[in-house]
């Protein structure tokens, strides 16, 4: 159980320049949030990890970045236009709006999962259990309606249907429309990859929680193509490559589960849906981070069906053709950075007067990598030397205000992990001393091997 | 003059994998552009010098992400709700809309620049060189009226105008927004920058030349505050930093010019403006890049007056209050990547009946690092081997297919630098041959010494 709490963290990562509220101000824009110097280091070393272990180690997959505004079509391929929609209903006594799963959701205290439920099937539950308007506690709703989540938007001068657009509500689209132009340039053979990382959106009736859901997010997603029979294969592959890339990158085992999904909550189309859920502690609890879906080959097909134009695969092996299946993995990078942050938050205890907030990142997801502080200001110029070097490699802080002990503080509360002291030995033996943010332990390197130095304490 | 073919470049870079159309099986959408396997590598590796130089190696400077959907108040207090428009005029006849400073530019074959003149001027200037409508050559046209190049949305359940927000037209006013923010929570003093990359989206009228223009783009802008007085030094300094980004990644100095901004064209609080401009060829001629522009107080104090919250610095030195000045380099990564394409493009002529093409882009901005090549496929795996130990540091291409010849001549297509031969020598002296793409020159060196190897190389 993680028992810290929530808005702590949330309030340590505004007032350090991780996130702000956006727009703030102009009193903000509901749910909207902009990353701050510290914020954007830190999402961007995340998405580089991804990007890492999922396309550039990978023999198999490469990435793409399509646009976010596509031909309509494409969403009536999807099932967006005709199914990506909410339940919503009004209380008649307070005209207040409302999800009804939501509602499910909050009054069976999580043990309820609507998902996959029809309009019916909801109404009487929110009947039989006579629950309440949260706003007024009127019992008198409307029907259910479905209220589609998409973003729409009209290109050109004429604001009709026939310039009507989306924003994407999802980056997994541009790999299947891509399929062929993918497979002919690059000279692929089943298996492969295609990911993206890129911002989606969705009009959400109830989003919250900090950036655990947004309107506007950023999603890593891979569509992994595969021979149909070996898909249930790289599904297993996956799901355990996903959790690995986690507790490689230092969040701890216990706070991580999987969560099948059941066959009420399973599409129609898949083979499978395996969800990790990461626990957030006691006011999100357990939430979804990833999700791993045996797609089968049900996007190319409505792809295909819709287009008219044919994404069958022909195996060189076989001289078969036919639709590839899909495994895919697909994230949020904003949840990411939440569920990393709140399992390394920690509040240390050095002494009976003595506490420490320390982030204990992964070195390769710190927004700093090392501070550069000079012991003394007459040491300025040796330490912006120093400063100068790293910073031809990695992002680096430079700090010389205060006592050595409070600039350590400084950079333990942003997750750096090593500071770089510059003394007054440094002239004549032309080394420094780093102290490590976990241990505290103190060691003399050569300015000269300072950037391999750290290279080796970064890997993952 | 760069006599390259601009349509040769274009259909070179779609059927390598750089970009396709977007939405392609749908018949595309409109001026989108889906950037394929090489083509976000490649971007990548823009967006990642852009931030090596201007965030992360600068003392002054940090990043932010803000996000694109912003408070509507910040369009108004930025002029882009009043003035951000195009001149548009409809033929009376066939019915076509058209830009009018477009039909002047075009018609002037770019020697008349209208940007700053009113709807009247153009009108007289068209009346007077007697401009007919490119369509159907009618002269009958409507007045010129203004439309607004912000897309818009409407976020929450209900379309009304109490919900309109626009997609962000630009990246800039993020930074003005938030320069409370990153100042209070990274204690910056003057001068500090703040810079961001990510998408904007306008609604243009006449976007075109594949991705030189395009509704959906990413920018790279920097906005650098510092103390009034000081600014115009500053300025200088960025015009400068600007155009060695340029030249050191390899562009040629005679493709490249300054193109300062006249007294018509400059906006009314601006103190100087300035374009990087690239000779793209017959097709765009001379097109802007990088806009670099001294906007002295003018944005801070917008948002000062419209949000009715101070955005002024306490100079700590002088215990005045002011509102600080700022300099915008502001860049758009598509642009850049086009021109760093057509700059890098050659048909190298190597005897009367070999022609190879060579895209002799920096190595730090090449897609793939290098190529693991095994000469024979019988050493597959020690070549895997090689192909795993680089991935963990570049983005590499592992081929087995063809002759070797032929393998270079595709990896010098998409601008690999290094080829890398494992042979039967291998094994016995753990080396591999390194050819190198420019000059086609071989060398042995050692696997252990391989990530270093290339490190040095693609340094800049």
């Amino acid at each position: 159980m993680n028992d810290k709490k929530f808005e702590t963290i949330v309030s340590h990562m505004k007032n350090s320049g991780f996130v702000f509220q956006g727009s703030e101000i102009y009193g903000g824009l509901s749910n909207t949030w902009d990353f701050g110097p510290l914020g954007v280091e830190y999402k961007d070393n995340i998405k580089r990890a991804w990007w890492k272990k999922f396309i550039q180690e990978s023999p198999y997959n490469v990435g793409i970045q399509s646009a976010i505004l596509m031909n309509p079509q494409v969403w009536v391929a999807s099932g967006h236009v005709g199914g990506f929609s909410d339940p919503l209903m009004d209380c008649r006594n307070c005209k207040t709006r409302h999800r009804a799963d939501k509602l499910i959701e909050d009054e069976s205290k999580g043990t309820v999962n609507p998902g996959g439920w029809s309009n019916e099937e909801m109404m009487t539950y929110i009947k039989e259990h006579k629950i309440a308007c949260p706003n007024c506690g009127s019992h008198d709703f409307t029907d259910i309606r479905q209220f589609n989540l998409m973003f729409k938007t009209f290109q050109g001068v004429v604001e009709d249907a026939k310039n009507a657009i989306y924003l994407r509500p999802e980056t997994a689209q541009g790999m299947f429309v891509n399929f062929k132009n993918v497979q002919r340039t690059m000279r692929k053979k089943l298996p492969f990859g295609i990911g993206q990382i890129g911002k989606s959106f969705r009009n959400e009736i109830t989003p919250g929680n900090f950036i655990f859901r947004t309107r506007e997010f950023e999603q890593m997603e891979l569509e992994f193509f595969c021979q149909p029979g070996t898909d249930l294969e790289w599904y297993e592959f996956y799901k355990n490559a996903c959790m690995s890339f986690l507790t490689n990158l230092g969040i701890k085992a216990e706070n991580l589960r999987f969560r099948d999904h059941d066959a009420k909550e399973l599409a129609f189309y898949s083979k499978g849906t395996c969800d990790i859920e990461y626990n957030f502690g006691s006011q999100i609890g357990w939430g979804e981070i990833w999700g791993i879906a045996d797609r089968t080959d049900y996007d190319l097909r409505q792809h295909q069906e819709t287009s008219k134009k044919s994404l069958e695969y022909l195996d060189p092996a076989t001289n078969e053709k036919y639709l590839a299946y899909c495994i895919e993995p697909s994230v949020g990078c904003e949840r990411l950075m939440l569920a990393f942050l709140c399992d390394a938050y920690d509040e240390e205890v050095l002494s009976e007067k003595d506490t420490r907030i320390v982030l204990r990142l992964h070195p390769a997801l710190a927004p700093f990598k090392a501070c550069v502080m000079p012991l003394s200001k007459q040491l300025s110029k040796e330490a912006e030397a120093v400063f100068a070097q790293l910073a031809g490699d990695y992002n680096c802080e430079y700090d010389e205000a205060g006592s050595i002990g409070k600039r350590y503080r400084r950079q333990d509360a942003i997750g750096t992990p090593f500071c770089i002291t510059v003394d007054f030995d440094t002239k004549d033996d032309g080394c420094v001393t780093i102290r490590e943010r976990d241990t505290m332990e103190q060691s003399r390197v050569a300015i000269s091997d300072l950037n391999r130095w750290i290279a080796e304490k970064i890997k993952f």
